[in-house]
């Protein structure tokens, strides 16, 4: 029985290493496609979010067959519970990508990026990327510095994201209402993206220590 | 054994329909606090969040040890694993409602409202507050009929999105960039309040009847 465990829990860490590592494209190209007012690569960002939502469904059917067939307990149970949670976060990750790539379509011919903030949204994007890349290994490794690395990043898109907002209300601030409408949202989306990423590296950090950190509520940044 | 489980979901559900409770009190206070640029009730709001926060943490382990202990299968496991996820679906209401009040305190003295939304926001505001008053009653009775009412607000509210936006963007908006700001933040928590509720109305309406609706992609409406 415990074998079969094994191999269940194997399952879903592989599972949930599949999704992450659709997350990671999806991020990619929504960032590409952000960047670049390009609408081809939003279709493909948005394709690939019906294939996430697919594999997540997919994925919380396995957790809960492990559930009812394995019936965990202790430590066994908050893993099959947890992964449960990861994969939600995951859709939601690749929700924010959605988002932000659709931002691209909504302004086609135009620009989304407003102008001034290209640097910080290549930044932000930049740091969304790196932390979906590392989310996916600390979900192969389990590795708890991993965890903090993410921490680290997302710290960085808070102070870009504050950032955003300063440019947006200061008395330099140029842009029509529809480029303060896209730096509001495209800065929000980026954010929410690394504040899923933070919330799974929290769990993984406390299945791979058994310390539990309780999920804090998500400040606000502006 | 099966008594036992029965009494158990009652727990789980009476803890649910608290939850829901406090998050209609937040969603009013936050909805006067925003309208009012009432920076005392925008205070309780999040005073209120910590508590709501608190409470699912404990619904959460509730449902966990229920699983460790109780080892439900079939429908009864499917009910214990809703909960969890509708505990999370009403922890995110309480944000929204929460980044909602903190908009007032962010503009005081300065009003949160934008200029020419003001009807709008007084409109989406009394929905979110009604989605709220259903969902509760929803819990408590899992009447399927409170999630079409729901479901039906929900388009109202997503329709005054769209209608933010259409504002926002027009030839006629006269707003300053931090008023095209919190228009665009306001009008994204309202709808994304809405949206959790959606979510955990189809949730309890499987569970009524049996019928999966899978989680669809949300879409962003502007």
């Amino acid at each position: 029985m415990r074998e079969v465990f094994q191999q269940s829990l194997r399952e879903v860490q592989d599972r949930l290493v599949e999704i992450a590592e659709l997350v990671t494209i999806s991020i990619e190209k929504a960032t590409q496609s952000f960047g670049n007012s390009d609408v081809a690569v939003a279709e493909e960002v948005i394709a690939n979010d019906n294939r996430i939502d697919q594999l997540a469904i997919e994925l919380d059917e396995l957790a809960i067959d492990i559930l009812a067939r394995q019936q965990p307990v202790a430590r066994d149970l908050r893993i099959v519970v947890s992964a449960l949670r990861i994969s939600a976060s995951l859709e939601r990750m690749g929700d924010m990508a959605e988002h932000i790539a659709q931002l691209s379509r909504y302004r086609f011919p135009d620009k989304a990026v407003p102008k001034g903030l290209r640097t910080t949204f290549a930044e932000m994007g930049r740091l969304d990327v790196s932390i979906a890349r590392k989310l996916t290994e600390l979900l192969r490794t389990q590795d708890p510095r991993i965890a903090d690395e993410i921490r680290n990043d997302d710290d960085d898109v808070d102070e870009l994201h504050a950032s955003v907002f300063e440019k947006v209300l200061g008395d330099t601030w140029k842009g029509e209402p529809v480029a303060t409408v896209d730096a509001t949202l495209a800065s929000r989306y980026h954010e929410r993206f690394a504040d899923h990423a933070v919330s799974i590296a929290k769990k993984v950090q406390y299945l791979a220590t058994g310390d539990w950190i309780p999920e804090a509520t998500t400040p606000v940044h502006h």
